[in-house]
């Protein structure tokens, strides 16, 4: 699969072979072939393991290897960003700062009796999602169609029996309103429900302990004093801005610019399932974009403008619907349902991106999040969807992370993370300045002092305005800060004067808008879409990998055991290894055929195999995995063709004409 | 330069260009460029940093994703070694197991009054240091040349003041002994040094407190309930070992094969100084290589027989001397210099990769571990050093680990971490079996009963019939086990029987060799040799990275600020990194030589200027970073030079062919 091929916007062959979404979708069989294959396992199998932390072995590993070299290339190279490698291991004052150490968490209980563990809200979730169902069948009706369920949801229903019970009316709807803004509630809250509506642990039946607030990072300690507290990242995010004045300076001094990382981050998940959708360590691909708060146009706008999403926006989710549009994203910015061209402009790329390694485009989508799901501070953000057998789960979040981490980051260290433009020429600007009564902010906002007068007083000419009239009126004006909370300014405090003067700089705080990718999510969603099973052979399952991700490129074999065609596959292994093809040798006394089915497993696009006829004509046959159509030529030139296909300048059909076609070999024995 | 070129066994030009090493090395000047140009800078430095932590900027992480890459190419894929990504969250058992949760420690003392935490040994050796310097001073003698300083001595010279103090000649001797095996003392027996020598805070003076054990890794819990310890790893290694058994039957149940991994390990250093050679978070490259114990060959000994590798064998050492001897691979494991042919491929291997990748072959050597310094079941160990202003810094090491690490995790686990192996025939042996007495085993030897029957179990004939008689003639018979300790076994606890048994399978626990690279030292080591300045320009830094690992391939600049040429310029810069050619534009105001200046510090090996003859001719200058020799030619062709280069398949001389040769532009304004 030529790369030009997929960086347009529909599917390429290889990538997503017609053939496959054909048959039924076999889970349990794709789940035994990833262990037997060695895509993952549990870390630490032979001490019993740990749930939410997996091993990548040789295909996994080889697979996220080539994903993050694609990600590199279609990101960080093809659009000149700044690449950073930041530590995991952060300064705890870094996360306070970010509000990581008073926010990142999640309310568990605890059965009272054998202290097992929950996650508050996905318990009540699935307890009263049972009740709802025992409802339905009580009623005998039919039981309504969930749709889009997450991962969560999908799994918990296995864990909850639901009893045949009728509830009242009023109850149902009481129910159903719960659920629908189940991700509101806070633990307190949580804890009423659970009084209220005598929920339980399902398992034992026994009673739950209150909801205990738990955050989720890991916590340790730098240095033999134990005095520095340090968390292993959640994200790489704060790894960027705290580098923002460095990478400014890199940059000449001039936005818009991006940053971006590849690392890992770690959650400590309170009972993670679900495989590699939620784990306690994973790997993320982060990117930092910073842009004028005045101009979220993007230069290179017009290349993606035709590239068409499949769009879940805000509007539709509220009113309970989910029928997806199609739109390109130059409409979507022109109607403002995107809100900016740079954002625009990274749903597009990231379209192409998981399109390029594989990713089936009937099963992506754009979903908005709604006003109650973004933090206080996010001006618009798109989570990238992938259903797979878990429903519609979010591995690319696209978010507009406004002024936010850099504004706080710079109030509570002082340095600046300000841009500064040289105007064309100077400005007269009628405007108001902040004059604080230094001694008094301190004493009433205490270590929140400096962030409040650092952005009240940064705050733009028609907010001050209106703060100053305010204060002439009833004395006291509150202003919501960057930390969510909101202050009183009162006039003793500060005085707010209109001042004219002439301009000849700019200083502003960038906005940032951030794409952020969880790497294992995207593999394991492109396993499920590679994976199908022959019409001949519904037991022997095929992963169609695109030859740029595949693992290994391709399986050399011999017809027979002859030494001399032994050292043979050897040689052309080594070979192709040598200008970087990486390729196996199956060596085995399995058959043929045997061997083809474990290459189909593997996800390996190609097979050469020799026999006696390499020896006398010099000749190999090439087999292509999805098609299992045979080509065969000159050794040498069979490389170059596989070389070239695998660099993403050939195709198949290009191939084809380079080689002749070949039906010698039984394909299955 | 071609990466033919590079991977023999000579310099390459680019590499190590002639004129590099011509000037006095100026390592604040080196400092200083690697700050300005973000090749790395504390961690959470607008916080006030963290000792031992570092984050890459965009040349630094630019230059460790090209190293990394080339790496994976070397080994990985030319090798077909099996890559792993396991977790760096690791199970507290698992460490148990290896040995670090008792044995990775380090010394420290406080200062009894300030707190100030020293490593202990490091201290006692530098205030020893220090005394007999002020001695040598003292007695007016000229100071003993200090040959092959290791950094921590390098550096601790400097905070250790010495005083011109005359010790008798006794003391003398008695310090010298101590200092020549400073790295054998225990906590305890520092502590008696402290006590002997009356040691104290050499920059306060106060008293120091009874050395104190530190474990080196950072601890964290799992989990909500804290129930659950678990380490970041401080090796990759053990994540290799405890997927063995899957490992080997993804390699259909045969050695020798190797695993390999890429990612970051931990360590929390006491007291770490020194940039990138002492860290607490770094990048590690391992290998495992597994071979059966009774034949080390390697099937491609050939291919890499005739490199020549700089020694430092245990023998020289131990004898006081340093003096280094050149000898092909091949002769040092003929003569058993290097202990076995798979030690000596990887030493060879090592050698070519570091070469490639621009480390200076005349500052590289194999310096042997002598006994001492071994873990008590490593059979032979080499580290690959390299040169810098701390003196000779192991970068590489190469040691063979027996089958230490498989037995330990076997043992514990009860996971059969063996391979077996059918006999062509059936095979008449004369052995001994040991028949256990479980219950007073399990008394006598508590937790550690399973490791030691498995063990002596396993011991080969010879050994068995030795600790029959032991135990025929004394009753007792005292054995080593992996552990380290010694076990008395005696005649009621087993018996040693002869027995005459028919084989047909042959099982072992293969041994592993590996190779383990510090990819942050490997970089900062081939920073300071790429580092030289300008005859004409000693202010002005330059950086010679091979155009293989340099961060930028390409500078793009224009002659004026014409707008038609400034858009050409971003299309030029488009079209490579479209390409892969990770290039970049600077469209600044600063003059052609300030921009090939910043260029030359970021160790960009090629620029390419365009003038008005680029839009009335299309031509374009490509300039070569060391020798700033110019070419000129089409725009395109220039590109494709300019990629071939990148990927090795054309040196600048194979270039010049391609380009005319121009002199139109100064260099330097």
């Amino acid at each position: 699969m030529s790369a030009a091929a997929a960086s347009t916007n529909t599917p390429s062959e290889l990538a997503v072979p017609t053939n496959k979404t054909a048959h039924a979708f076999d889970k349990s069989a794709l789940d035994a072939l990833l262990l037997r294959r060695f895509f993952f396992a549990p870390s630490f199998e032979i001490y019993g393991g740990v749930a939410g932390l997996y091993d990548y072995g040789p295909t996994g590993s080889g697979l996220q290897a080539n994903v993050i070299d694609a990600w590199r290339k279609h990101y960080i190279i093809e659009e000149d960003m700044l690449e950073l490698d930041t530590t995991i291991m952060t300064l705890a004052d870094v996360l306070k700062t970010s509000g990581h150490v008073d926010k990142f968490t999640d309310w568990m209980v605890k059965d009272v009796q054998t202290g097992e563990i929950y996650r508050a809200d996905h318990l009540v979730e699935a307890v009263l999602e049972g009740r709802l169902k025992g409802n339905t069948e009580a009623r005998g009706e039919k039981a309504k169609e969930v749709k889009d369920e997450d991962p969560k949801k999908a799994k918990k229903k296995k864990n909850v029996k639901s009893e045949a019970i009728r509830l009242d009316d009023e109850v149902v709807t009481d129910i159903e309103y719960i659920l629908a803004k189940i991700d509101d509630y806070n633990g307190p809250q949580l804890g009423e429900l659970i009084r209220k509506y005598n929920i339980r642990n399902p398992t034992t039946n026994n009673e739950l302990t209150e909801p205990v607030e738990f955050n989720l990072m890991f916590e340790s300690n730098i240095g033999p004093t134990g005095q520095i507290k340090g968390y292993l990242r959640p994200e790489t995010a704060q790894g960027h801005f705290v580098n923002f004045g460095r990478l400014l300076e890199f940059n000449n001094g001039r936005v818009p610019f991006a940053s971006a990382q590849i690392g890992k981050s770690f959650r400590n998940e309170i009972a993670p399932k679900q495989g590699l959708l939620r784990v306690r360590e994973f790997t993320m691909a982060e990117i930092e974009h910073y842009v004028d708060p005045l101009d979220k146009r993007h230069a290179r706008f017009q290349e993606v403008k035709d590239v068409v999403l499949t769009l879940l926006p805000k509007e539709v989710q509220q009113e309970g619907r989910t029928e997806l549009t199609q739109m390109t994203v130059g409409e979507a910015v022109e109607k403002k349902v995107v809100d900016n061209e740079t954002l625009g402009y990274f749903l597009a790329r990231t379209q192409l991106f998981l399109e390029k390694i594989g990713i089936d485009p009937k099963r992506m989508r754009c979903r908005q999040h709604m006003a109650n799901e973004m933090a206080h501070y996010a001006a618009d953000c798109w989570d990238f969807e992938i259903q797979s057998s878990y429903g519609w789960v979010e591995c690319v979040g696209c978010a507009d992370r406004s002024a936010y981490d850099l504004s706080v980051h710079a109030a509570r260290t002082k340095a600046s993370l300000r841009v500064q433009q040289k105007l064309d020429e100077p400005k007269i600007v009628d405007t108001f300045e902040c004059h604080w009564n230094a001694k008094d902010v301190g004493m009433r906002f205490k270590k929140d002092a400096p962030m409040v007068k650092e952005f009240v007083s940064g705050l733009e000419k028609e907010k001050l305005e209106c703060i100053k009239k305010e204060l002439a009126e009833k004395g006291t004006s509150s202003v919501q800060c960057p930390d969510g909370k909101s202050y009183d300014i009162t006039s003793d405090l500060v005085k707010v004067e209109a001042v004219t003067k002439t301009e000849y700089m700019r200083e502003f705080i960038p906005n940032v808008i951030e794409p952020s990718f969880g790497i294992g999510r995207i593999l394991y969603s492109l396993l499920e879409h590679s994976y199908w099973a022959r019409e001949q052979d519904k037991a022997r399952g095929v992963l169609s990998l695109p030859s740029l991700v595949a693992p290994i490129k391709v399986l050399i074999v011999t017809i027979s055991q002859d030494p001399q065609l032994r050292i043979l596959i050897h040689d052309i292994s080594r070979k192709m290894r040598k200008i970087g093809i990486a390729s196996r040798v199956d060596d085995s006394s399995a058959s043929i055929g045997k061997k083809y089915a474990r290459n189909d497993e593997l996800g390996t696009p190609f097979g050469c195999t020799v026999d006696f006829a390499s020896l006398t004509k010099g000749t190999m046959t090439l087999r292509e995995r999805d098609s299992t159509s045979q080509l065969i030529g000159p050794i040498d030139t069979v490389i170059e063709v596989v070389h070239a296909i695998v660099n993403g300048t050939m195709d198949w059909q290009a191939a084809s004409g380079k080689l002749e076609s070949y039906s010698g070999v039984q394909d299955v024995e």
